[in-house]
């Protein structure tokens, strides 16, 4: 069983960034720490600041993965190239953000994906993608 | 460690409600269910369709408790009392939806106790539970 | 056949509260005059200043009434708690208003529970009660 | 005692148009239904798809009739005109619809005729006729 | 020279309709009442509660006036193909209300055919007509 | 197999109405050009600055022609009463319109009719109604 | 009787500003050309682009004045200070503008004042003047 | 002569909640503080979380008080059950803020009790309710 | 001691306009009101039409003044250019409105000073004004 | 003569995705259908996920083609970037969606690039690239 | 060859004013700082807080000065009649603000001159004075 | 001292693309203009119609630069992807337009990168890169 996780523009900056909102941990770092934390899940990790270049792996990973924990950084607010993307495959995306984005600004109070996800977690910090994760394997074992 | 589990308005419903959106469960099957999952943590479950005993029971939650998990049905979108009494204590309150809201009714888009919520899960029906009470566990743990 | 008549905040007041727009008769005297228009149809009356009342009664109605007629008052125009148990039960809800709302403050322009009830009637006084009333009759006997 | 009913836009059409929103019965039938009901009142048919034909029936139904029941169709959402004449008279009209608008499509959330007609009633399919002028009925009997 | 008025839907009412706005006097009065202010000017009137009907005349009167005076009723706020009718010939068009629309209902304060009008007279009462028949007038005279 | 022209108002003006927008053809050469490209179908046009006439039209339709194209003119941004007329019958209408109406003004870039209409076709001038004809009498080929 | 006449900011520069829309005469040409139509009424004159002192001027024409005829510039879209300053007196105020402002830009399509005005008449050029000044005699004429 | 203040939802967490905003005492304190300044004028108080006893309380009011002094806390901007309580009795009553709502959240910023209530007062902290109370006693003691 | 009360534009109408909303005093009848209610306070009076006035005694305030009492009249409603100027003086502002502006004209619903000033005090006709001076003695003693 | 079909982000999926909506043909199979109605004209196709491939490609297209056929996907709705490049180069660019997009989700409404292409062409399915290419066929017929 | 630096309402206090946004030079001595960077250009300096009088000085400044460099403090945000003054006259007018108004207040993010100004600097402090007198002169040379 | 100069999408096009507005020549000949200004500072050309390039070549300039001049095109409108990007670096980024966007299309008057960037410079050509050069020169001078 395998989870595929994509990280969006800017998050490849993780720990030079706002440390005060998304924490000091490089995003290699975080990725170690989510790997650890699952032991019969294999996890792939893809960032990439390239819309189209996400849109591609959306696509590609259909065949390969149980499912999509997506944390799509600001595409989040615009990409309805995205969302379509997301709407065209089927397997499961859950969204995932670091910080509880209901608290900041207000152009992120809007995501134009959510409404395509299966769910969506927010607010949790590295532990949001622990959680994502669980959530993918969780319904599949369910299903299985 | 205990957490407090909230219901508000018409969760005492579940099982009846629309079960194509919110399953076949009872309520207190769901309790049961999540109950099940943890064994060094206790939970308590408290479920009212009236909006001042979810603000009293948040209230006194305070001094008990290390989190709550709170799903406040419709109360979400229009009681700020609700909002204000989570943001006037200090243990944290996860928000939890078994729907994904985002893919629902217009006025369901607009939460107004996200902002001061420490996060906010939703779309992974029963499980969304467990993986709030999860996160307050996981935060607790890391502050001890 | 029996029929549920809920009235919702300051309608206990009828009679004292804006008799221009509202009428003189008080709530007791309008549901004696409701009462007397029906031989076999048996009417309960129940009114609360309390969202959660109403809500907790609408829940326990299903079983023994063949329909709801529904004054829910301010409450109309912001309570989606309310609507939200009108959509749970399987009994039809219809929709009353002594005045006509449309001639009224903008706040009372929208009704969110309109959407989920059987049908609606405003700005016919306390007629509109016994119009209603005759609306659940009529759609229990086209069905019966 | 006579009563007018007139019935706007796409109303001919009645039995082939949407039948499960308005029904299968044209509306020469619901006419005949309608008018069954009542023995003491003498009930006026009028349909037109023509916006002024509308305008100058009302402007011509003030000797005539004790009330008119109208049924805009479209018209409801954006003739002012069809108000202008309605405000103009001096007999009350009530507004009808057969479906509970409320649940449809948003452009048929406002009526721009409500706030001049003296009652609105919608969502009792023919029988919302019947109800519309048992509310005349009354209220000339009240008055007389 | 010619000049034409057009009277929109429900000014046939004059007089009979919301005196307190209106005046007290009919339409027939009124048109009287303007046609005396002018010795040299030969003025053309017409009414119409139909749309169709103020579009076609529009478009035949290019011929034979040299402009026309405009009070288009409640269709001054919605009738684009007034409006386009108007835009469509060469003579101007000079708009004219009765009453003052700023001071009224919000429907009243668009006006969809201003932009296309020569220029715009309001809350002078009959009177009104009079300055826009000299407005006209005093145009063809600079001109001629 | 034969298709129906319906231009709605002010189309009458053409050639003579501006003519940097709209082209110096009349609306009669303009219908003279689209017969000619079509040999074994036959077309019927209809004119009309009354919104009523056009429903009147779209109504009858329905069993003489196997499509309709429809230049609402004006209406197309705010006739309901067209846009019920042509959800209610069963032929398929295409949307056409000589200019490109997103370059102008605001109160053209929203059609009312498009959600009902089975496609749409704009910018094209005289040779946007041969399209339009075309798509039908494909559509009508494919199954047959 | 005496009219007096007040120009707002910017009016001072009229010939040199935007003369294709607001003509090749200077303030000074224009009021003697206003002044030379009226035998029997005195008009006074009175330009500033300091609103406090039009407020001024307003509170102290009330005695001398039968009317006054305002072309507000710019004030006319933001000033509530100056409405107020209307509403405040007992005499008339006439708003004037030399252009058609509906056809301008979007902040001129709302006029503060006009809702306590007496009238309105824009897009005649500096003859608006003159049918503003006919409109106070007018009227003061008829209740004297 | 009696005063009734009613405090909202929250308001009994005062002295724990938010101090840089609400200030550091207790409910208690300050209606210790308050009664203090008056000495012919007995105060009650009344402190709810729940919108039906506050309403409740409102109602029978009107026997015993000469006015009301209210902070509705967070039902200030949704609770219109309660504005229609405020219009239903004829008592005065008084809106009171802690804080200055215009200098906080949006929701803050609009008051559905402002316009049925006498007048209004806020950003004075505990003073406010003292200004309040004097306001009420000061307008009894005129009409007295 | 000394507080300042700055009356903005058409305040100096004072008795004459609407006295049905503003009272028949004059402002100098108000003003020697308020000054018979404070023995120890001196208090100084300023009543301007122009808006650049009462900036420049705003900023002038600062050294003299303990507080200022403000009715910016309709400069509430748009003049942040009064708002910078509050929020640069060190002292506080208190904004006061004879009428309860919550029931007034939708313009005056905005107040774009309120969110730099101390407090605000609407309802309480000329007893406003004391109530606001009041505040400012308050608050001055508590801190002295 | 050479037309240049541009497909944008997910059109790659043609086939898999929404089938109901888009068709079952895959974007191969659809590129060939629409080769074989043209004889005389060359057509080439180009897809990406990638906004700025697109962009260059727009660019470069200018000196070999005669025009192109742009359906930019969920792009549509947001890259002004492609409307800028669209409105840089002089060749004309036709809009084409294989559904009506008015029937679907408000984001799919607004089309940014519409103002700035020659004309738009939806709801056809794959006979909609014939019918824009048929477009560009003919106006370059018309002009050489 | 001369420029005039008008700086509007409230920056006569820079250097008391919120320090931490707009620094802590008063504004002669940024006039001064500004002055010294210039030795082939004079500068004029204006400070007003008067609405009106910014007017009657941009009018005046036509003939003296080849461009204005405008700093409108908050009028930039309202004064429609600032905005008229600079499209009257001829020489360019460049719009500076000392912070990145872009960070701050909502209010402040539209400006009304802005489209009428020759270009617009933010948010570089004093420096911008001495770029924006640099895009003057720079204009002025080219075309010289 | 390095400054980067980031050019967006489509201004590869310079010199061709509406030449009235963004200049005849080509973006080498601006920059080679903008190069031959400064002496002492070098300067790096970039330009992408990529939004992930210009994100990558932002994150990659913070070692390398002092700074970085962005005119991000239509990005600037709708890319909070670059928004973060230039939040996350510590290096300033002034923000530069070639013309005056206010006086441009609606949807190019809002950049929501604007909140991020230092300053802001726009409407005055090819000068506009050197302002901003000197914008960020003289910064560093000042901190150095």
């Amino acid at each position: 069983m395998q989870v595929l996780v994509i990280n969006g523009p800017n998050l490849n900056l993780l720990g030079e960034r706002k440390p005060e909102i998304y924490g000091s941990l490089t995003l290699n770092e975080i990725n170690k720490y989510v790997e650890d934390y699952f032991k019969n899940t294999k996890i792939s990790f893809f960032q990439s600041n390239h819309e189209g270049e996400i849109i591609d792996k959306i696509h590609s990973a259909s065949q390969k993965f149980v499912g999509i924990v997506l944390n799509a950084g600001a595409f989040t607010h615009y990409s309805y190239a995205i969302r379509d993307a997301i709407e065209a495959i089927s397997i499961p995306v859950v969204e995932v953000h670091l910080s509880n984005v209901a608290k900041r600004e207000n152009f992120r109070q809007e995501s134009v994906i959510a409404p395509v996800c299966g769910g969506s977690i927010s607010g949790f910090g590295k532990y949001g993608y622990v959680l994502a994760i669980r959530a993918i394997v969780h319904r599949n074992s369910s299903r299985g």
